[in-house]
């Protein structure tokens, strides 16, 4: 059985970190599954999906830190050449976390230690409506 | 159900991006699924599977460059000492960005964005015909 | 059919990379699944699972430079200000690798190549014991 759900996430881009927890388990929830998984997937190529522990430091700061060692939002991109854009960086960015996470569901409940929540980070550089497909199969 | 295909792909290596979203949608239309996921996973050590938007600047250029970065080729790895060879960099790059990818399936269609692409990255120093298994679940 | 398998882990920490193919092998094997996937999970936001060669040059030394230089262990991160504590560097670590990792089931087997496995990498300060989710869906 797979039912899927579509999350809609408002972000304001720029490294911002989103916390989709409370959606997929609302999606859950509504599916009703016991056993299964929830397989998550951002839509789109600027952005990507893991896991971390949502607290500010981490949240607001650390990950955008990291992101911007690896690929410097003023760096120099092709792509950028490609476009006559400004988001080189939030592509390669996103392409290195990667678009999609699988979660195990256990007794109607996420597999998800205590301090790990879902997130989104949106690397682009605007804000954007962002559709994560949650599906849960079973 | 499971249907399995396995996509076979000619590489040159050396970071070369390949665009697989063609095989895996002819994939799902055999398939005949309207809604599932696509599991995909690169058989192998030294390649990985992501998205981007696959355009020439990304795929022959960004991606290569940030990997160039994180790992060089010419870098000192403890793996090429093990084996003698040359690839140590290949191996860690693909650890790092991972072989699997799960694509949801709605109405006969992978969710993937407008300008989103499945793509393999062959990380390793020679030519490589590459085995992508890509499983429709439903 | 899902069939959920929990796999307990001691580690060392620091950047340790543990060889969990077996237990995979042994969950499917009990499992009776012929064709599926195989779904693993970490439980908790300083470790995370990917594939590897499994031999001493990658896993006890290239992995850990590669994320040493990405994220270093005695850089400054929001994170230990807000619980002070040590780790930042390994929650960043890995958000950036990813808790999940989905591998294709065929003929009995799974999909893995021959100098394939797969890792868990625990980026924690001290000796932890992990819980990996080990789903066989069919």
């Amino acid at each position: 059985m797979v039912k899927t759900y579509k999350i809609k996430v408002q972000t304001k881009g720029d490294c911002q970190v989103v916390d989709l927890t409370g959606d997929v388990r609302s999606a859950l929830s509504d599916s009703g599954v016991k056993d299964g998984a929830a397989v998550l997937f951002n839509v789109g190529s600027t952005a990507g999906i893991t896991t971390i522990e949502y607290e500010p430091g981490l949240a607001d700061y650390d990950m955008a830190a990291v992101f911007e060692k690896i690929a410097p939002a003023n760096g120099y991109y092709e792509h950028e050449k490609t476009w006559h854009d400004d988001n080189g960086h939030a592509h390669v960015r996103a392409g290195l976390l990667g678009p999609s996470l699988s979660v195990p569901i256990t007794d109607g409940e996420l597999t998800l230690g205590t301090w790990q929540q879902v997130v989104l980070i949106d690397f682009d550089t605007r804000a954007r409506t962002r559709t994560v497909v949650c599906q849960i199969i079973s």
